[in-house]
């Protein structure tokens, strides 16, 4: 069935594995985390626990590098015993660091359909994550110009996206939403009844995935890059 | 000098130690931190090192409770040359989740005050820091009901301010802030053209501190206590 966006008056983009790489970073920092304790536990293991971690101090922390630093903090103390030394945490703060100060690495074709869409539409970011960090990426990303506005959300939940729906003073049919995270970004639009394009990344939060069925009859379109998304609009 | 408040049609409080108690916790666990490390330093060698180790991180880590643990970690590695207890620094971790965790102390007169005012005038809470901790510190309070909107701030100077009016769509002279700190709540408002009201709080970080000197011939009024601004509202 062909979804119609003739009614689309604005178009929300997720941020993070959307218009910039993040989920890498995170793997990259495991992937340090896991060399740093490896005479603690297997790599598996390792793996395992700081999800674990995170998950467990999810509801304390929420999202972004702080609170994963913390976790990771508490998870090299927790896996040694008691005996982690401290130059093994001061490389942690490090690496926590590092992540915060990563240059912004724009995906392929963003500035392209930000440039076409911002002709026709109000865009704006709605990002889950850390103030700060999102909008010290935006201000790096340069892509600061094309929005008319930047939510940081503390959840991606259908509630969330109807506040923001109505502080836009828009009806959700008139909403469309771009993201990488069908948890996030795509089905609690559907439920709400706005529209929405899954433009999946290569890498997936463990904790961001959903199950096949989930999805079973909701309309939404998946394409491999977000460039096709022009297509859609030239063709309305 | 009567200031005119008639043009006014929205209030913006700052939150933390204008509504609710804040600073009083994070000197509290500063105070366990300082016991915690006293036998590496004295209590004032730590105060001032902690100090100085917030502000170099703030560009980094911004204001919240997340990147204070983190800095009070780093401390601890510094302050004890990287002979610092698993354990203490486990404490650490405790008292940043147990600063999460508290409890939102209303200051004195808050409810009335807001009930009074949202009558009349849009209110919208104006705070920085973690998203997060602010919304919920704000679900906590059970004041949401008299905010139109809330907007956290990654910093509270002159651009913040005046990107939030643009969003408001309101001129600066239609503008109310109400907060403690002179810094950031007062005299980036009034050098915008809108107006302010300085609600001190007995305890204010070093770091919201100005010179007095900075505020010579600035337009705003100083009160004692929240609910003596219903007077020049019910004046007008």
């Amino acid at each position: 069935m062909e979804i119609d966006y003739s009614n689309i008056r604005v178009i929300g983009f997720d941020a993070d594995d959307t218009l910039w790489v993040n989920e890498t970073y995170f793997r990259e920092a495991e992937e340090k985390v896991g060399m740093l304790l490896s005479h603690f536990e297997t790599p598996n293991k390792i793996d395992q626990e700081l999800f674990r971690m995170e998950i467990k101090n999810l509801p304390t922390y929420g999202y972004g590098i702080k609170g994963f630093v913390l976790s990771m903090v508490e998870l090299s103390i927790e896996l040694s015993n008691g005996t982690v030394s401290n130059k093994i945490i001061s490389e942690i703060l490090r690496i926590g660091k590092d992540m915060i100060d990563k240059p912004v690495q724009l995906l392929d074709g963003v500035e392209e359909v930000l440039i076409s869409l911002s002709k026709d539409y109000k865009l704006i970011l709605a990002t889950k994550g850390d103030l700060l960090d999102q909008e010290r990426k935006l201000e790096k990303s340069g892509l600061n110009q094309y929005f008319h506005h930047i939510e940081v959300l503390s959840e991606k939940q259908e509630a969330n996206y109807q506040k923001l729906l109505n502080h836009l003073d828009i009806n959700p049919t008139e909403f469309l939403m771009i993201g990488n995270s069908l948890k996030s970004d795509i089905l609690p639009l559907i439920n709400i009844g706005a529209k929405a394009i899954h433009v999946p990344f290569h890498t997936t939060w463990q904790h961001e995935k959903v199950e096949r069925n989930a999805t079973n009859g909701l309309n939404y379109k998946t394409v491999k890059s977000l460039r096709e998304i022009l297509n859609f609009f030239k063709q309305n």
